[in-house]
């Protein structure tokens, strides 16, 4: 048999949120990788997925570091293809989990970046397949029965990292936006959400799906000094009240 | 037991692109409603959830007009929440399937308008809950092996009917930009899109993850005449070559 990559989505958290697809594939794996976890503990996007793995399965974990050094960052990327690479030349089915949707915000860009078109030893193409996930905006808006667009309407998906003027015209530009990565910079999100009149359009959610997942309806309560929990999303809505 | 509605998104087609989540609660449900079909057929988010039904199920199919009519189409949205609030009323376990998912260009968002924060004749809440799904642009990305947006980049989610400068707006401002409901105007975004420089920055994909799924890679060489199928969707990402 072949081997063959599978880039597996995980969804938001909670393991039945998983496809179909992806839990029976996850138990014919011969081998899954899985960004490393901290201080020692299971990697989320590995605990989401546990419950469905077969016995053969081995677990490779991997650690992506969190730095602003490009090069550091890039030679991990590389290390990791040039393994996973090794593991399908060797006929093994090999998996790689990656939170939410694979194709959104994930590392796994930078790995198929170095993977797609690949050729193996052997002359034939490196097989890969990705299988989607849930997003965790989308798992927001159900949870919280907060729609996202619907007819004519548009959703723009954007990092909290992006400047004030391109978040405020996204805001005024799509009656939907979605801003992720809000862990640290709330404050001025929400100073930019008032000035714009839309904090009764909006509603935070934090580690949707997962146990200790929280809602806040009414941004203005937030504590300033609170620390949200690094899995932070608000969706606004322009034509929906929170 | 008490009545409950669930909202449940069957992803793009493929049966087996549902959340097990879906698939464990189907098998449950007392009733599910449906729209349906065109020709007497089964409808297609019907046909995608069947297998996972119980034999208890009743199928309640519901013709949602496609018309201009927004009278009509509020007296059949208003009759089919009636008919839904009845049966949870009556204690049952009620589902409604839409393709996708649920709070994203849904015909599930009229009916939540109009059931939310329903109370009934016993004084109690409707209970409700959403189940989130694959969207067709999620599956699109890996089925075409083409990412959405990573890091500070961000995304638009726009539906092909909007005017041609906030089309334009959107592809200037989003390095990843979906664009929905090409079907009938696809010469006109082809025309945008090659003005912009962005013709070997997009995939088209219709009927992404059924069996008579299309890819072009190559939009300059679809054919002008060419009916394209009813799902098609156009993914740009300007940060990647299709």
């Amino acid at each position: 048999m072949a081997g063959k990559l599978y880039a597996i989505g995980t969804g938001p958290g909670a393991s039945d949120l998983i496809t179909v697809r992806a839990a029976r594939l996850l138990e014919t794996l011969d081998v899954l990788y899985a960004p490393a976890g901290k201080k020692g503990g299971d990697s989320l996007a590995l605990s989401i997925v546990r419950e469905y793995l077969g016995e053969q399965v081995v677990i490779e974990e991997r650690h992506f570091p969190m730095t602003a050094d490009a090069g550091e960052k890039q030679a991990v990327w590389d290390q990791v293809a040039a393994d996973i690479e090794q593991d399908v030349q060797a006929g093994k089915q090999v998996g790689f989990v990656t939170l939410g949707d694979s194709m959104l915000f994930s590392t796994w860009v930078f790995l198929l970046a170095r993977l797609q078109g690949k050729v193996l030893a052997d002359g034939s193409p490196l097989d890969m397949e990705m299988i989607p996930g849930i997003s965790s905006y989308s798992c927001i808006a159900s949870a919280a029965q907060f729609p996202l667009a619907m007819e004519q309407q548009s959703m723009a998906v954007m990092s909290c990292t992006a400047e004030p003027d391109v978040l405020s015209a996204a805001l005024q530009n799509h009656e939907c936006v979605v801003l992720m990565k809000v862990y640290g910079r709330f404050n001025q999100i929400r100073s930019l959400l008032a000035e714009l009149g839309l904090l009764k359009h909006a509603v935070l959610m934090a580690n949707a799906s997962m146990a200790t997942e929280i809602t806040y309806r009414d941004l203005a309560s937030v504590d300033e000094q609170a620390k949200l929990p690094y899995f932070s999303t608000i969706v606004v809505n322009r034509a929906w009240n929170a």
